[in-house]
Parts: structure tokens; C-alpha cells; sequence
């Protein structure tokens, strides 16, 4: 529309982004299942990025904004803070584009995720949860060295990459109705809200957060960003506070809402996938397929492309998840 | 080679079957792992049949079987005996083809299993483990109807039908020097190593057996069928007593020679799979892998084809698999 602001990144963003990332990030299958078709009453597509590198989408970001760094940016290496996939997302980009990479991570976190990171070179820096300030210990190593922070979701690059899952998604499995996004900063949703838009003109993308991490559903509600408390749920990729400053007005203008699942639906997904799909997912990864199986908005008889974002999970996490909904049945 | 016997199928079944399956069966993604072919030092192509239809390969050869009855033959019916994938895969087949299907399956079979056949319109006849004899109890049954035995591996429609498998693998991953097939009547082993010597001339075929299992072993070393005791091994998919008659003699001249894995190899090899793959293997499904990552056979360096089988599996019994390995690091 005209007279509209212009929006952080564009689908032309996106194809450039898909062009850089051929040949070095996984073009992940599209899986359909019969039973799920019958169980939602619609046509389902499923984009496994449980099945990338690094078990998750987020190498698609990571990888696109390091690529565009010029040789003096490259060589004073690259800084992200974060607990989860983005870590080993820019880990592995920067391994790749052999760019440093100084990764701030929690001291608590887990030592399986350390060490991955650590695997693909990266140096680790640790910090006390409770003394510092992730953002501006990060903030404080890139001044010093010169280096470039690779932001986790809020920025073009980065939006762009993750953009690339839906326009694959959709060449794969041709125009879709609706389609469902796992939601915590935006940028998975905000990038593949720009392809199909593009691709697939109609279509209706509704990002999925955790109940208790409402942050977009009370800000579309406000009509403005609003921002929460740090929520508790399982779903440890989508702890958002609010949505991005870029993200949000992309997902604003382009999206056709936010629904929110539980924890125990999101385990329950996690179930589907494990006992017909096949497939390891962490719980941000379900979240998307358990907006799907609990019908959150209209889908009968539409063509739906879900994006199961993610699959890292531990195995004592994975184990209660799917034990769980197997006893309550 | 001239002078020696035919064996009772050939790739042209192989390549029959194919066009049969086309658009029937699900084409199922190769996976690559940088990971994998770091720790292996080979170049490694995953045929991920966990991701079939019925969530294992088995419905490949009941598909390709029952779609080559005539009219009288497809109306009197089918009937087949299995406690595991083949049930599922027999009743789907029937059910797609509009053919009557009955399954013998034991009284004590887990009530997933019994109603997974059922719920693809199968009739499930059960029968008490220590009481009856369940070929003769299917035999009395076909009698009783006109109806066709659907074996679970030594017969040529079968085997040709689970030979697709390989044929894709290869179509899709190029030439192979190494393929691993996990073993246990050898259906799924004859038929690809048909595809194999034909699509790849040269390649090392490999069928990978439990421990505990080794009925292919000891007939390999004996050079004839040699029948063991039934084993007790996690790989409840891979508990044969003897290679089949059929699928013998194309394995036997065909392949490269058998190898075994133990019940744990198999449980790290499930735990690799959840951890770094994101793919739900169940034991047998997981046998070839487990072979691999202990390198049973010379690899480094080649390009090496890896079939994982199947992905039925319980949530307990995947959970203990998963944590078991976890835990003993």
C-alpha cells in the first residue's frame, strides 16, 4: 500500500538471501502425513527445519548476515549472546565464512550446548545469570575488538534468512491457504511472512507463541508493542519479552494474527511428531503443529504449510514430554 | 555369471516395482550429516524409511505384492502374520488397493499395533502365543477363503518391492561404494542389493544383524541356510531364525558379507540419531547406522549408503534408549 512506511526487509531480501545460502544450508524435506491430513481435515505441509544444520532454522539467519560482512568487518569477527540455537547458528556460520566468533553464553547452560558450540570453533564467554547483563557484556567485547553483533532476531539480514524457510516451503508444496509459524522474536515468522505474501498471494500466516509468553497477542490486541515479564513455559526458544522493532511491523502488516498453545499442547505435538511423524522436535519447534492439531484457526479443507522451526532438545526433557501425553491417554 | 541358478527376482522386478510404488509410496529424503561423515571419515547418504508410510519400508514389498493379484485373487483377499511393521504395511497396501485384508497377530501385541491395523480396515485375528502356531493358524485361514498369503520377505514381489528402496537411494545420491542394510529374513537386503549391483556396479553390500541374532553369520560362514534358536534382542524387527529360501541366494551372491551388532551399539545408535539427526529410529531401524558409527566394516574414505529401516517405537522404550547412552557418557 502507498503511504505506508517501508519495511525493515523486503522478498527481494529473501531471494537474495536463498541464493547465498544454496548449496551451504540443508533445503529441508516437506512431509505430509495422511493421518494428519484426516486428523486437521486439511492438506498439510510440513517444512522439517528440525532436520537443518545445527537442528535448527536459525543457521539460515546467521549464515546470511555474516555472508555480507566485508573483509575488515569479517576480520574483526562477529559477537552473539544467547543460550539456544542462535549460538551454534552463528557458531557454525562464522566456522564456515572463517570469521571469529565470540559466543556469550550463560554459565548454567547446559554442557552439551557449550561444548557444540565450542565444536565449531567458536570462543565461548560465560556469564553469572544473576551479576550481568547478557546484551551489554556482548555489547562491551564487540566495541573492544571492533566486531559485528549478529543479533538473534531483529535485523534485516537475519529476517531475511529465515525468510528462506517459507519461500522453500511453498516452491516445494505450491500455493498455500494458511500458514502457521513458531513465534518468539519475529524473525522466523517476520522473513517467511515476506515470501509467501509474495509467493502466495492470500494466504493467511498466523504466528504461535506460548500461552504463557503472550507478548505478540498482547501487543496485536494493543495495536503497539507491548512488552512482559520474562514468561515461564517449556518452550525455552520462545521467552520473548515482545516483539522486535523490525519484526513487529512486518508481522503487523503482513500477518493475519497471533493464537497462542499451552505447554501440554505443545507436548502432545511433540507426541504426534515422535509416535507418526518420526521426527525429534524441541517444544518452540512443536509449537507451530500444536496449533495445528488443537485447530487454533480455521483450516478445514485449506492447503497448510507448518513450519516445525526446531530439534534440539535434551534426552530427559524429550523422554517426560512424550511419556507424559502417552500416560494421560 | 552364466551357469548359475536364477535368483527369484531381478532389477527389472526392482524397477517394476518402482512404477508401481510412483506416487503410492513416499519418496523418502536422504540425509546427510557433516557430522557424521566427520566421525565416520566417509562420505554418508541416510535413506530415512522411518519417514514411510507406516513409519518403516515394509509397506514398499506389501504394496508391490498385493498390487500384482488378479481380479479373483484381489477379491478373495489377503491375509498375512506379523506382530510388527509388516501388519501395518499389509493392511495399508490392502486398504489402498481395496482388497480384504486379514492379519494374524498375537493376542498380547501391544494394543497400539493391534489398533493401528485395525484402523487401516483391516480384520486383526489374534491368537495365543503358546498355544497356537501362527503360520498354520494364517494358512487354515487363507484355505478357508481362497485368500493370498502375504509373506513378510521371501517372496519376489516382496523383495522386489523393498529393492526400491536402494534404487532410490542411489538415483538420488549418486554411485555408492559401501551400502549397509539392516537384516533380518533379508527382503529388505536381497532387494536392494538387486538395485545395487545393477545401479552401482561394484558397491560392498552389507547386511548388519543383532548380536544375539546371527542366523545370516553362521550360514554366511557355513556357506548354507543355518537356522539359531530365537533370539532375544531389542531389535524385535531383526529376530529371524534363518535366512529365507528366496532371499538367500541373491544375498549370498550378491553381497560383500554380514556383520553384527550388539543390543547396546544399537541403543547409541538411536541416542545418535535423536541427538544429532532428529530422526525417531526404532532398534532394528537403527542397526545399519549402529554399524556404521562403529565401523564394522572399512569405510573411510567411501561413499557409504545407510538404510534406516523403520521408526516404530515406543515412547518407553525409546526413552530408556536415549537416556540409557546418555547417561553411561
Amino acid at each position: 500500500m502507498s503511504g505506508e512506511a517501508p519495511l525493515a526487509a523486503t522478498f527481494e531480501d529473501v531471494r537474495a538471501a536463498a541464493q547465498r545460502l544454496r548449496g551451504v544450508a540443508k533445503r529441508t524435506p516437506v512431509v505430509t502425513s495422511r493421518m494428519l491430513d484426516e486428523r486437521s481435515g486439511a492438506r498439510v505441509f510440513l517444512k522439517a527445519e528440525n532436520l537443518q544444520r545445527i537442528g535448527a532454522f536459525k543457521f539460515r539467519g546467521a549464515y546470511n548476515a555474516i555472508a555480507q560482512l566485508d573483509a575488515a568487518q569479517r576480520s574483526a569477527g562477529v559477537v552473539a549472546y544467547s543460550s539456544g540455537n542462535h549460538a551454534q547458528g552463528v557458531a557454525l556460520a562464522a566456522w564456515l565464512l572463517e570469521v571469529p566468533a565470540t559466543i556469550v553464553m550463560p554459565a548454567d547452560a547446559p554442557a552439551a550446548k557449550l561444548a557444540a558450540t565450542r565444536g565449531y570453533g567458536a570462543q565461548v564467554v560465560t556469564y553469572d545469570r544473576a551479576q550481568a547483563n547478557r546484551a551489554e557484556l556482548a555489547a562491551a567485547i564487540a566495541a573492544e575488538r571492533g566486531a559485528t553483533i549478529v543479533p538473534p532476531y531483529d535485523h534485516p539480514w537475519v529476517i531475511a534468512g529465515q525468510g528462506t524457510v517459507a519461500l522453500e516451503l511453498i516452491e516445494d508444496a505450491g500455493p498455500l491457504d494458511v500458514l502457521l509459524v513458531p513465534l518468539g522474536g519475529g524473525g522466523l515468522l517476520a522473513g517467511c511472512a515476506l515470501a509467501a505474501a509474495a509467493l502466495s498471494p492470500g494466504v493467511r500466516i498466523y504466528g504461535v507463541e506460548p500461552e504463557a509468553g503472550d507478548d505478540w497477542v498482547r501487543s496485536w490486541r494493543a495495536g503497539r508493542i507491548v512488552e512482559i515479564p520474562l514468561p515461564h513455559t517449556i518452550a525455552d526458544g520462545q521467552q520473548s519479552r515482545a516483539p522486535g522493532e523490525l519484526t513487529w511491523p512486518i508481522v503487523r502488516r503482513l500477518g493475519a494474527g497471533v493464537v497462542t498453545v499451552s505447554d501440554d499442547e505443545i507436548r502432545a505435538a511433540m507426541q504426534f511428531a515422535f509416535e507418526r511423524l518420526k521426527l525429534v522436535l524441541e517444544p518452540s519447534g512443536a509449537s507451530a503443529l500444536a496449533a495445528l492439531l488443537t485447530e487454533k484457526v480455521a483450516l478445514r479443507g485449506a492447503r497448510v504449510g507448518v513450519v516445525l522451526s526446531g530439534g534440539n532438545v535434551d534426552a530427559a526433557t524429550f523422554a517426560d514430554c512424550i511419556a507424559a501425553v502417552s500416560a494421560a491417554r
